[in-house]
């Protein structure tokens, strides 16, 4: 068989079963061998930063990679944004990037660049694949690669020919890697911070911010009066009613500062030492308060949720994790606010829903609002590289049939990756698709203070606004082929959200929100 | 002043009066400083996709540079693939990427990324400003570098407080370069070749497409009978009535073969040896045919011009170029195909239209069409990535008031930077928009069979098609604040087009065409 059946045959071996797709010319082979592997499906993507977003929900849901098949130098770029925010949200993800044949580089023929310059940018692991005969075994290092926990991108660089030459075979699975246990000595170190009486914070991060990871933290904090924090944007955070509740730190540094006021201990479980999302002048990059002492309980890598539990076992042997109670906000009617669209977003959550949560601005009231909601997965914009959510929920639908997903998107970010809601109607994606548009980029409205840069003037404002025209996500929608609505007052958006969760396939709701800037 | 105003102040002093933007958080500054320097425009992108395909049609309209301003790492990603397109047409382009404050990149902050690597792999030229007092000096030589002819990208990389630290000072201009002349040696080695009796062929590039080049180029075909084509894909090509024809190398390389089949010489003006766009297996990756002699008369940096002036002087000094009769085929009326498509634009095509064409396989009667139409300007997808066509048409408009724009779009392609449109409207562009919309990725069913991947089955085939469901860039368009309409007969073409050229400002035409696969 050609290398690109044998690869293809690899990754369902190694329980690939889904790749995010948008080929050229040089993959042609690949997408040909397809049909000779119906475990494997083909999802096309109408621009690769949807591809590679969604094979990061898609990773972020299951634990294990989907791939997502580029075309050359300028499709990988293409997909770097949001393999830069799978990168920080450490999700498994195989990247198939094809190139020219091997015989063909030399020529530099007018799509030819530097791929792995760009693949190098974001992955953990590059293989160029020289010959048909190895590309399996290059495939099946790929996937034990992009496993390696809690999970990386992994690129293979695949030459045409070497896609298309014969004298290829199918390679077996690696065996996966499991997250290494952390030694006795960061917990001994934890347990005695937290018995010395000081004031101390527990941030959890990572494969920390699942429910066993949480419970066993919520345990601790029980125990010993510790706080809970959870990073800013974790990849993952289970939530909802019965699960422990755990704020996030939060993405203002003055804020942050706040919540972590008076600590004199921070233990990192799974999570990095808190640093502030950019520079402001005068401001500190590092969020760890003076006289804070910092003490690495586990690693990303390493198992977050055994670390956590073999704290709690230390210090707090008999403490009970505290549950949040079911609750839910009452649905509001009147003008379609900020606050009130996050309360009919709590009101109408549906058990098991995964949040795609690109609200932005918008959404600083959602974390309250679902609080108490059944529970659900929230996933977030781990990188800051805007234009995730709409994809991100392309790959949670995906994964996880039938739970329904809701993507919770801010217009100006909806507008960098909008043609995954056109995936979401060829596939019949159960995605709720809720469309902030308060027609502007509010955060860099706010930002443009935060950083001194005001009192800014007319030029500047103008490039922060996206008013002039108004965008119609009803109409950009509905081309694409995704019903749509627009709602203008809260009874609205309850009538809309209801009728969208109770429908089978995607759905646009448009919600007009003022700015809060 | 601080970096930032000084950096603006030295740009505009440069010449560079536009800045096609998409800024985030650590760009504010830069953004807050247009408001100190009117000179420079500010024209806000939706993705920085087409901010650098903007750039890129500025550039090629002009011969100057204009700016883009990116948001970091990912900022830069997004732009990249319309920048590897710039770098194949030598367009100058000047891109200012923010960065993380100096002291702040250590911390690892979400949106740090590789900036570096990422600049290198499309850019001749790259800084990374160290300090304010020395950022005008750096902006100064970035343009000198962009301008270095025909023109390249340069990319400074701006940390947020380079530009928000004051004590820095605007910078002079830089003198500029100057395309070198050509030796007499390759034009007189070109003179031997013209002058020995067998077959040759002039290929003509770079900044040989211009009407001095194609001028030139035809005094000494028409003298000495040399046959005379154009690169495949030309950043500019001057045509018309009243121009030289020329007519464009084929994608196809079967087709390439036969156009060049007997020379026995290949004189290069300002155009690489031709290079199969992709390896096909069994099909050679060089197209110049076996025992003809290369002579390069002159590089794509050298003055082209001149270089064929030189060559006319010495071979044909009597001969007169072959100019363009006028003529414009008759409107069609009937089904709308490709070739009717074609026919109206012929008909209707505007003296001094800018053309950005990205028609692919529904746009190969174009050429032909349109070729006795008043003299125009075509532009085309010179680095093979897709997604340049809309972009493109937005920096010639702003480049070229009152000049009108059409910019001919094949759907897919259309998909991945859509959002050109709402600039566009924002900008009141008078940019006419056909896409041709045949529901196929059908340049990817031809390139299917061709690499000898057929036949193909359903699994493949779906990849390839567009149509489930359909998109609607009537609504699409709408959406963005664009005027639109649908042509299914060539009668609704007509009129629509006829329209939409005598109306000031934006406006689509979905153009529903059969595939021709």
């Amino acid at each position: 068989m050609n290398g690109a059946q044998a690869l293809i045959r690899t990754l369902v071996g190694s329980g690939v079963r889904v790749c995010f797709s948008n080929p050229g010319t040089s993959e042609m082979h690949f997408v040909a061998a397809l049909d000779a592997v119906p475990q494997m499906r083909g999802v096309l993507c109408l621009f690769e930063g949807v591809a590679t977003g969604a094979a990061d929900g898609y990773g972020r849901m299951t634990g294990g990679p989907a791939a997502v098949l580029l075309h050359l130098g300028p499709g990988l770029a293409n997909g770097l944004a949001n393999l830069h925010n799978a990168r920080r949200a450490r999700t498994p993800l195989l990247v198939v990037v094809g190139d020219h044949a091997t015989y063909h580089k030399r020529y530099d023929a007018p799509l030819e660049s530097d791929i792995d310059a760009l693949a190098g940018s974001v992955s953990a692991w590059v293989r160029r694949s020289a010959r048909s005969a190895e590309v399996a075994a290059d495939a099946a290092e790929a996937v034990a690669a992009a496993r390696i926990p809690p999970g990386q991108v992994a690129t293979l660089i695949l030459p045409a020919d070497v896609s298309w030459s014969d004298g290829a075979e199918p390679a077996a699975a690696l065996p996966l890697r499991t997250p290494p246990l952390v030694a006795g000595d960061a917990a001994r170190s934890a347990a005695a911070a937290l018995r010395g009486g000081e004031p101390c914070v527990i941030l959890i991060g990572g494969p920390g911010t699942r429910r066993p990871g949480l419970e066993a933290a919520s345990q601790v904090a029980e125990g010993t009066g510790a706080r809970l924090l959870c990073e800013t944007f974790p990849a993952r955070l289970e939530r909802g009613a019965g699960i422990p509740a755990v704020d996030r730190l939060a993405y203002l540094g003055e804020f942050a500062a706040g919540q972590l006021s008076g600590a004199r201990h921070l233990i990192l479980a799974g999570a990095r030492a808190p640093v502030a999302f950019f520079a402001y002048p005068g401001q500190p990059s590092s969020l760890v308060p003076q006289d804070c002492e910092v003490h690495v309980l586990a690693e990303p890598s390493e198992d977050v949720c055994a670390a956590l539990a073999a704290l709690a076992d230390l210090v707090a042997p008999d403490a009970k994790p505290l549950l949040q109670a079911a609750e839910r906000p009452e649905v509001p009617d009147g003008d379609l606010t900020g606050p009130a669209a996050a309360a009919v977003i709590g009101a109408l959550l549906p058990e098991g829903a995964i949040v795609s949560d690109e609200a932005n601005t918008s959404g600083v009231w959602l974390p309250g609002a679902t609080a108490g909601a059944p529970p659900h997965d929230w996933l977030t914009l781990t990188g800051g590289s805007i234009g995730l959510g709409l994809p991100l929920a392309t790959g949670a639908a995906i994964a996880c049939p039938p739970r329904p997903v809701l993507a919770l998107e801010a217009d100006g970010s909806a507008m960098y990756t909008l043609s995954a809601l056109w995936t979401h109607a060829r596939e019949g994606l159960d995605v709720t698709t809720v469309i902030f548009s308060n027609g502007s980029y509010a955060i860099l409205n706010m930002e443009l203070s935060r950083v001194g840069a005001d009192p800014a003037g007319e030029a500047a404002r103008s490039l922060l606004e996206l008013s002039r025209p108004g965008l119609d996500f009803v109409a950009l929608a509905t081309g694409m082929g995704v019903p749509a609505t627009r709602a203008t007052t809260a009874d609205e958006l309850v009538d809309q959200l209801g009728r969208a969760l109770a429908t089978p396939g995607p759905s646009v709701i448009e919600a007009v929100v003022p700015s809060i800037v």
